[in-house]
């Protein structure tokens, strides 16, 4: 076999693929280059993973890698008909971002359930002003998307007390259908979404759903921006159909700083960060490492997705 | 027996005390008339924890009630030498503020971790700006106060996975003495005050104290104001020292509006709110009815302080 090539499709900082040295040629692509770059490719790690570039580039003709990589937890920006239809391997960073996300989401909760955004407004303005808070022992809690993250974040939130059920696309063993989900959110004191981007969950925020639950509830989204109708959101929380909301994703990144999003009362916006705790782009390009290891022995992959549906399928994941 | 007189030193909203109808007699009394009603009482209820009444009525002439129950964990504030000579017995409101405190500090620390304080402030100017967060599991904490309240904090961060040293006065099986204090503290990420005032530890986090501390370390009190030397720890912030802190009790209650505190950058303040919960003073008055109960039927009652300590002794607590 001729040394392989593993073409990057880059980002600032660039992956340390240090330890590959003399074992495989790295070439460097962008958005405008890849496409001519892509036949001469074993392995594509999709280092830029807010980029469209594959989804453009993967139509075009000649040979394809056997094997992509993305680091990221949601592979929606480069599945395309005809990269489903190939023999491509794809795999993405499972392991990376569970945690950390889980601690996000913890964190929101709790600094709603506290009132730390009243906390710090009152403290801007020099005022002493006591209110009673949330007890969040006994809450309860519906998170949608059980893959790794959803799974993390129950385990965090059921280790603080809250009573979590897991929505998943199809009900087994402890995780409930996505039929439950209405009956499940109109009782919740915490919505949270963990789901991946598909076309069954693109828009299921919508004010349909965000009418079914409680004024006392709160609604977080870290799985991906199109999940949230954006504009139903924010009329939910002018209504005050529901109490708040922390919105990690969005439909357009970076939220523009125009966007009427920024200023919606009970609305907390932050960048897309949630799962990037520091040292994250080292850990995400030691997992590749690890993972070409494996490739380059024959040994099969981990973190298969599955091309179809749009996610690694977690039925072989214990709870 | 006559029918037994409990004296309420009061506080707007009042307790619930409706299931002792027929079988006592409630008065009530403010700091103003307290030492003239304190003669009649069987049972004192300080309803208001935060007035210095009972320390002021104490030493005068007469008979005293043999029974002071607090509807707050700290004691500092009513207890005084003739009260700690006296064979009155005190007790506390343990068992209600634990879980509640627990929450709110894991819920500052999380928002520290993530920088929640950083992203309310970059939303308020609309400015997406992606920062690296830290990863709560396998951070280190020490907490110091090794009572209900400690306990629990330790807990629920331990459920986190935070690496959590738990300081008591003196150490016992997995409880550090305070002569391990500086030794923790320099290694800490989290340094969590939820100790007792007493004259051992009154202002014993200092300049001195906050020296010792990792600069990327925070500091957060939810025990006592007096316990901070206030001025060093904002000087200790302003020389960045260590990276942030949350006072959430204060020497002086409430706090001023002119006072530097408000405005000393990386310092959260709030106002003596993290035990409270909703519903928490109908808890409050539903533990002393309980306790009532056992105490009028001569059961020896729970949550007895240790007056010469001025806490609970909590050897017999389980860990």
């Amino acid at each position: 076999m001729a040394t392989p090539v593993i073409l990057v499709l880059d980002a600032d900082p660039p992956p340390r693929l240090g330890r590959l040295t003399g074992r495989v040629r790295v070439r460097h692509a962008d958005a405008r280059t890849l496409a001519a770059q892509l036949p001469q490719a074993d392995v594509l790690l999709v280092w830029d993973f807010t980029s469209d570039a594959v989804r453009d580039a993967w139509p075009g003709g000649g040979p394809r890698p056997g094997w992509v990589h993305t680091a990221s937890a949601g592979v929606d920006r480069l599945l395309c008909p005809e990269l489903a239809a190939s023999s491509t391997v794809v795999t993405n960073a499972r392991g990376v971002f569970e945690l950390p996300i889980a601690e996000y989401v913890a964190g929101l909760v709790l600094a709603f359930a506290k009132d730390l955004p009243g906390t710090l407004a009152l403290q801007r303005e020099h005022r002493w002003r006591h209110r009673e808070t949330r007890r969040l022992a006994g809450s309860r809690a519906v998170v949608v998307g059980a893959g790794p993250v959803g799974r993390e974040i129950m385990r965090l939130l059921h280790g603080l007390g809250v009573r979590v059920a897991l929505v998943g696309r199809t009900a087994r063993r402890s995780i409930h259908g996505v039929e439950d989900l209405d009956r499940l959110a109109a009782g919740a004191d915490w919505v949270i979404s963990a789901a991946p981007l598909t076309e069954a969950t693109r828009g299921m925020f919508d004010a349909r759903f965000f009418g079914l639950l409680q004024p006392s509830a709160y609604f977080v989204n870290v799985g991906r921006g199109q999940l949230t109708v954006e504009d139903d959101l924010a009329e939910a929380l002018r209504r005050r159909w529901i109490a708040g909301a922390a919105l990690d994703v969005f439909q357009h990144e970076p939220l523009d700083p125009s966007s009427p999003l920024w200023d919606v009362p009970g609305l907390l916006v932050s960048p897309h960060m949630s799962g990037d705790t520091a040292g994250w782009r080292d850990r995400l390009g030691e997992q590749f490492v690890s993972m070409y290891e494996r490739w380059a022995t024959g040994e099969s992959l981990p973190n298969v997705v599955d091309i179809q549906r749009g996610y690694v399928p977690s039925r072989d994941i214990p709870l």
